[in-house]
């Protein structure tokens, strides 16, 4: 049954639900986005229109929206007739927007963790801190709400569970690899927002290993991995969210994420981080004039959507997952192989937005026809993995597995 | 004759200049001193009378100035009676200053070249663009006023003189070499305002060889120098005011000014530049606030006056001179040495502050004794030298000039 979507956020993964939604538009219904600035949705629905990406006819529209105003999202919800948000905008307003839904009654997606702007990194499992204090109204209302369906949360959850189900008896250890081998052509640019990106690398290192929570520092813990497609990779032990769920769900295992830096990037962030400049604290200038540092170094960056035209490369992104099958230790490696170039000829968007928007679009479609609609809140290993495997694969996100010698598709 | 002194500014070269005016009262008279915060001004006094430092009994007031108002400046001129003032405020209140003291005849002193905040890195010659378009004026109202009267412009062009007029028959090269051998154990800082010491070096490299302005980038050119007590030393071929009058005043000569940095130092810098941290112009931030980032960076910086209790190590800076005496190639190298830790003891500030600070106050002496009272504008070089360098030795400066194996004390 087709459901009316409306997006939230109009930044360069919105840019690739937008596409997406609208390939697939005969099984979704009606589409529209909002954000702050209403030229950012409409820039995005004529980048839509400019593809031809509408499957069938039909409405996508443009509106303005405070998402921090969550009476403001439910009204826009009930204008536009959504039954699914899907939530790509800053990830401060994920409580006020899922609250939204659940006074509304639509489904709610995202596709990173809750941040308060005033706090970094706060108390593993970070889901305890906003999400999961939402569970029971979420099932009181009978709201479907996918939390982290990004690809790293959220695709790397399903290859876990498909690990776990279908290739070990027992699961040791669980360490998801994120490389993204490909070149921007610029001295330094960030790939998300830099703010969330940076934020990310300043707090502490939360992994889930022997049972318990280990703390490190950002590039403390490095390991080169060895991958297909993008070769040896340096990467380093990362605190990320689809860790804190994954333990969760998975106590027994060791839950590592591992984030590939070059030598550049980490020079520049320890220099930025060194100096006070990631700062979410706000400094006083001489001129007596207050200003958060990491907002202004936001400001100097490029706009990570500005990139994608010159972006090249191959990014890969997987599951190291580790145990036993009938008794004997076996290893594999469940992975996709996207690319930045092919990704912005598709969508406009590079690499890593496609691989962030394209899950939560094959999400909705699953929501739509019935096989996610399942009317509480989850995290994305707490779902059946194959069906949206399955549809990530139609939607250009191939899953391989490797193991050994072997390496090959899963379908 | 007695001199009352006024000191404008109150930063770590005013503490200095107010220490050793202090020390020198018998010799200057009232001494007052002013910047737009009244209590830095108060704190710099009370740090003068903590150490003892005023010879005899005598007056030394704190008064509240904007330096950019021309008009209030000579007020304070009239009101205190000040007949020389030693301008080490902000680069960019020069002009105001000096036209302060061509209106009420007082003798002007500064270490550092005129700047508009709104420019970087002027065409050469940098003094032509401010300073001696009031050649005239100076020479009508009769004021001396001595152009950049600090260490490095300063003293160093003292010594290009002595060099020029004692050791040389002709000169071929003057190279000033200012190395800081020091450690302020932080992890990164700049011995100046940080706003004033990056300006130095993101613009154009300006050097005089061959009869003709040669134009570098930052970091471009590099060269290893061995010099007395801090040993061999990198440094970096940098625009500096001194290049731009003694390129004047001796045009047949290539004049260069080398400053040592670690690789550390360029690494930050470097890292800050590209990413446009250094820029003076203002960018706006996504919540639409306008930030001079060069202001940003100076406020998360350390304040350099608050590095000097735990500075160490020494300065060596100096002029290596070539040409010919008597047909034969010769080549000296005059320099100072200057200990951080004992300016500290002496007068609170670390020895860059030290070296800048000192050089004004033999000035004023020299201007009160009546050998240096022109009544024109000069740069250093353009007076005779050994006066100032006895006075300098006897206030805590003392020179010294190598040759070949030869290392004696210049009196």
């Amino acid at each position: 049954m087709k459901r009316n979507v409306l997006i939230i956020g109009a930044g360069g993964v919105a840019q690739v639900v937008a596409h997406k939604c609208a390939q697939n538009n005969d099984l979704l219904g009606d589409l529209h986005i909002a954000s702050r600035t209403l030229g950012k949705c409409e820039a995005v629905i004529a980048s839509v229109h400019d593809k031809g990406a509408m499957k069938v006819p039909g409405r996508f529209e443009a509106h303005a929206v405070d998402a921090m105003d969550s009476a403001a999202v439910a009204a826009l919800i009930r204008e536009t007739g959504a039954e699914i948000v899907i939530n790509v905008g800053s990830a401060f307003v994920n409580m006020t927007v899922l609250q939204a839904c659940i006074d509304t009654g639509a489904a709610y997606l995202d596709t990173a963790i809750h941040e308060d702007p005033a706090k970094i990194c706060e108390a593993p499992p970070w889901y305890g801190n906003y999400e999961w204090k939402r569970r029971e109204a979420c099932e009181a209302a009978g709201v479907t709400a996918i939390l982290g369906i990004g690809f790293d949360p959220g695709v790397v959850n399903a290859y876990a569970r498909l690990a776990a189900e279908d290739y070990l008896d027992t699961v040791e250890s669980i360490d998801i690899v994120d490389i993204n081998a490909g070149s921007h052509g610029r001295w330094f640019a960030t790939n998300f927002d830099p703010e969330i990106n940076f934020r990310e690398f300043t707090g502490t290192v939360y992994s889930w290993q022997k049972g318990g929570w280990q703390e490190n520092s950002m590039f403390e813990v490095g390991k080169v991995w060895d991958l297909p497609v993008v070769g040896e990779q340096k990467a380093y032990l990362t605190g990320h969210d689809e860790v804190h769920s994954l333990a969760a769900n998975y106590p027994g295992a060791d839950v590592r994420f591992w984030m590939g830096f070059g030598d550049h990037y980490i020079n520049v962030f320890t220099v930025l981080k060194n100096l006070g400049l990631l700062s979410e604290k706000p400094v006083m200038t001489a001129e007596g004039l207050e200003v958060v540092p990491l907002k202004l170094v936001k400001a100097v960056l490029p706009d990570p959507a500005s990139l994608a035209p010159d972006y090249t490369g191959k990014t890969c992104i997987g599951d190291v997952v580790r145990g036993t099958k009938d008794g004997a230790p076996r290893e594999v490696f469940i992975y996709n192989v996207a690319d930045h170039a092919e990704a912005f000829q598709e969508v406009g968007s590079q690499g890593i937005s496609y691989t962030a928007g394209v899950p939560p679009v094959a999400a909705a479609i699953l929501i739509a026809r019935g096989d996610w609609d399942i009317g509480r809140m989850a995290n994305v290993e707490e779902l059946p993995p194959m069906a949206f495997l399955t549809e990530l694969h139609r939607l250009g996100l191939p899953t391989r597995i490797r193991e050994g010698e072997s390496d090959l598709p899963v379908t």
